[in-house]
């Protein structure tokens, strides 16, 4: 189902797929895109403040906006990002890890200038198959109001 | 030079060098990570808000961390990301664009609880061939203190 602004309330909640985080894959996307030892080397990553090889938190966002592309929360036009409010890495992605994300509805304004449209704030949690945090991650959605 | 986080100032700016974003990297990036008409066929973005192909903003992000980990501020110890206060996308990205980007130090904040190191906010402007920013990326660094 095609969700509009006006299908939307605060507090509505949204779950996600999973998503494992292979090995192979942390370091091909860091040596692509964040070619750091804590990314790349089990060895060298040892001696790191992170203490073990972990995924870029940009390898962590790209996942995130995986599962929630192919979530449950399907705003009418498509998942487009205003802006970032908020992202942080709260713990590492390890190797072998598993993610899925919960998103929650923050807030919902309709736009004053674009009567077409709203912006919608949402939290989006990414959680490890420990249910511990891994990213924190709140945006401002663009979101189509439904049509007259 | 390694700089630690007495070497910095409020103030100081950095360059990168560039990065080219090609079409066919929009659409595998996109592929795997954010599979959503407008970034992945040209015919489809068009109808969108988007008004033609464009990359995903974690595709742009992506691009951006590897120009600053290869860029001029090399602090102590990597480019590791406490955490991002403010993340959007003024304009899009498109196919043969060329990205680099201009960082500047706002703030220096020695952590109490942690000796060793400090917080360093950064904001990190990705600019397209034209000098149009195309993202803004406020973050707040983990950086090493000098060894006494």
């Amino acid at each position: 189902m095609t969700t509009y602004l006006e299908d939307l309330a605060v507090g509505q909640r949204f779950g996600s797929g999973t998503a494992p985080v292979e090995i192979e894959r942390i370091k091909s996307f860091a040596g692509e895109f964040d070619p750091q030892p804590f990314h790349l080397d089990e060895a060298a990553a040892k001696a790191t403040m992170f203490e073990g090889l972990a995924a870029s938190g940009w390898h962590t966002a790209a996942l995130t906006m995986r599962l929630l592309v192919d979530g449950e929360f399907k705003p009418a036009g498509g998942i487009i990002g205003a802006g970032v409010e908020e992202l942080r890495w709260p713990r590492p992605v390890r190797p072998g890890d598993t993610l899925r994300v919960e998103s929650e509805i923050l807030e919902i304004r309709p736009s004053k200038s674009r009567p077409q449209i709203g912006l919608v704030k949402v939290r989006n949690t990414t959680l490890n198959q420990h249910g511990d945090p891994v990213q924190i991650f709140v945006a401002n959605l663009v979101v189509s109001r439904r049509p007259a």
